[in-house]
């Protein structure tokens, strides 16, 4: 809920408890539909009703859009399919497709068919395309102006459309068979000569992408271009609709949270987190934290493997948490550079050599480093010379590794076409805890007598 | 690099070998500024500057636009301060101010003498908004009209103004001192009676946002609203600026890095990651580091303590890592999820009873799985009933532990102000590292004879 939202919403409840409908109605006037939509999330059932039904009619379209899809059917329930049809008619395409594929079948239906032809063709087109790719994002509210027609009658044209198009501000040039040959902004037509052809003021090198593009492409093009839309076209470059900036937005927000679950080894949540059911996040840690315990038992093999050196000198145990710690802490930060680095285009798959080499010198660097800060601990513990030695050893092995491994992970990941983000700090930390251990061990075989 | 951009590339570098400024000319004429300007940092200085002077006049700002500060300043060098005059005074007022600021003192002031005098004012009062503040991101090209205007004269009016405005799609209505009385969208203006006045075609609840506010919260309000454009206004409620959805996305990727980078434990970058100098690299990381390798000396002590108690039973040690790894991962997951939670705005800082009764469950459900997992691998190792019951006892509480803290810790650092981010997953872990120790040998103590 947004602080605007917030402030009026105890005003909100007292006028709904009064049953003030006027007053109400006179208060939400004043109020962004999105302003509304917040208020309608934190209400019961009954309030949400009133304060809906409530709400200036030309308003509610917009509220309407402004909801999640849960919240959305929670609406439909409450003041009943029927009387919502003439909302649905109105929403923007990919909006109400979105709606109509997330309601159970049997509502979906009754509401289709309640739906004048062509929302129900243009509902039917949208709900065909797989989930997350640009076809399931866009909408198919898109102006167009043929090329041979004159800026005035563009403006003409344009009037009788607006109402019923997500934007007009750029307008797609088309073919009669709805190939797209350039585009022009109404800037650029307000400012035209009346009488020139839109094909003279059009831009003709229109960038596009398929319908079939993965809606994160999408959407990084659009921040790319500053686009205001994104013209979306078919294998024969026949515009079939358009992705604007809020959807980019939306998407990108959608994309970060999952690479962010990700990194932090949960398996993408479908629904925000408090709407996620209790059982479905037991699922998608569980499974990750079951995956991250088999791949550390292995410590537990190595650990056994050296037992009786333990018993020997159980002095070296008292390191073995901070090595696996700090190579894993080291390992997590070089995924999460990399990773994101990857993530919003500052590196790509060719800058491999050039990140290796910055990970090896920094890896030494920080090892180096803590390695110092390690022997000196050993010391000040009064384990003696030689372990504090391997301690400084295993340190500035380990750090290197987990650096090294840190960014290799990511890179591999998406080499074989693998989202990077998978390479969660758990996962490295995990992958280095095993190394940290053996080398531990190892070094401590040469060094101790 | 983007792909367009890189498609492009081969044959670009050719023309340059080849010397065919006119071919080059008509290749740069095909393609959109952004993609010029992403070819441009891939190529050499001399070849970047011919580049630049290839491409059409029109576009060049735009191409200077579409790069950034330390790729501006080195066409700056190149080109000549003096030749990049015109260029630089044609800029969207943000670019130009965040340029200025970021040049060394002597160009910049060197530039600014050279700009006219209202260009030179613009700068001026641009640059002394803090930074990551509305004022630092805002443009002051924002089209105007009075409330009794026409929809006919606003219209001309925009007309004359349009090519020196960064959006003509939302119009702010103002009164004589500059105070925002209404916005108007371009729609709503073609779409008007051309005699019917601004005032009354005019949306009056103008959502604004303080010049001080945060530029992070004011991208979430135009993601919130889906805008085109934030107007800025000072304590007067005078405009003074907008910030466009551009700008905005901008603003959500930086914030999103910079979240990832303190979820990683490394202070975020100033530059992305292979403009970042290795010395600032190593201190970004090595402080996180050296913090958290204090931290986890912890572990040692509390190992030193136990000591006896190791030398007595060394197969306890086996399951050290197994347990501290797994209850920092638990406590992962939970930061992870309430860190992002609360950056999307998914909770709020009200919500922390549910956020706690929900890790409270997870925490227990995830351990019981995780203990009776542990419990199966002990007895597997051979290591007898009493240590399995151990393992298993202490896993069910450092998870249950994990999942606690990895929710309260960003809780706790935003109701004090805090980036919720700092909660990093190595923080959390080595935190949960330290108890984690703790609880094992006290509970080693109780239940072994």
């Amino acid at each position: 809920m947004q602080p605007t939202a917030l402030l009026i919403l105890p005003e909100v409840k007292s006028l709904l408890e009064k049953g003030d409908i006027a007053e109400l109605r006179e208060t939400l006037a004043h109020l962004h539909a999105a302003d509304v939509a917040a208020i309608i999330v934190e209400i019961e059932d009954d309030d949400a009703k009133t304060l809906f039904l409530a709400s200036i009619e030309d308003e509610r379209v917009e509220i309407f859009e402004h909801l999640d899809e849960t919240e959305q059917e929670r609406l439909l329930h409450l003041v009943g399919a029927k009387a919502m049809i003439p909302i649905v008619e109105e929403m923007a395409s990919d909006d109400r497709a979105d709606l109509i594929q997330s309601l159970p079948t049997r509502l979906a239906d009754a509401l289709l068919k309640e739906l004048p032809r062509p929302e129900q063709k243009d509902v039917e087109a949208l709900v065909k395309y797989p989930e997350k790719t640009a076809g399931a994002i866009m909408t198919s509210e898109w102006a167009s102006v043929p090329a041979d027609a004159t800026a005035a009658e563009a403006l003409v044209h344009l009037r009788k459309v607006a109402p019923h198009r997500e934007t007009i501000y750029f307008i797609y040039v088309t073919n009669p068979d709805r190939t797209l040959i350039g585009v022009l902004s109404l800037k650029d037509l307000v400012l035209a000569d009346p009488e020139s052809s839109v094909r003279s003021i059009m831009v003709p090198d229109v960038i596009s992408m398929p319908v079939e593009a993965d809606q994160e492409f999408v959407a990084s093009k659009i921040a790319h271009y500053d686009f205001l839309a994104m013209p979306i076209v078919d294998s024969a470059n026949r515009i079939v609709g358009i992705v604007t900036h809020d959807d980019a937005i939306d998407v990108i927000e959608e994309e970060t949270t999952e690479d962010a679950q990700r990194m932090g080894a949960v398996t993408p949540l479908e629904d925000s987190y408090l709407e996620t059911s209790f059982w479905q996040i037991i699922r998608k840690r569980g499974l990750w934290l079951a995956a991250l315990f088999i791949g550390t038992m292995f410590t537990g093999t190595a650990l056994k493997h050296y037992e009786n050196a333990i018993a020997l000198l159980p002095a070296l145990v008292i390191f073995i948490p901070l090595i696996i710690s700090t190579g894993g802490n080291t390992g997590s930060q070089s995924a999460t550079l990399v990773i994101r680095a990857l993530a919003v285009g500052d590196v790509h798959l060719r800058d491999w050599a050039h990140i290796m080499w910055r990970e090896t010198r920094t890896g030494m660097a920080l090892g180096l480093f803590l390695g110092l800060f390690g022997i000196a601990r050993a010391l000040l513990w009064g384990t003696g010379f030689p372990i504090a030695i391997v301690v400084g050893l295993t340190l500035l092995g380990i750090v290197f590794w987990g650096a090294l491994a840190g960014s290799i992970l990511p890179l591999g990941l998406r080499r074989v076409g693998l989202d990077p983000a998978i390479a969660s700090a758990p996962f490295v930390a995990s992958l280095v805890d095993v190394s940290g251990i053996l080398l531990y061990f190892t070094i401590a075989r040469f060094v101790l007598p």
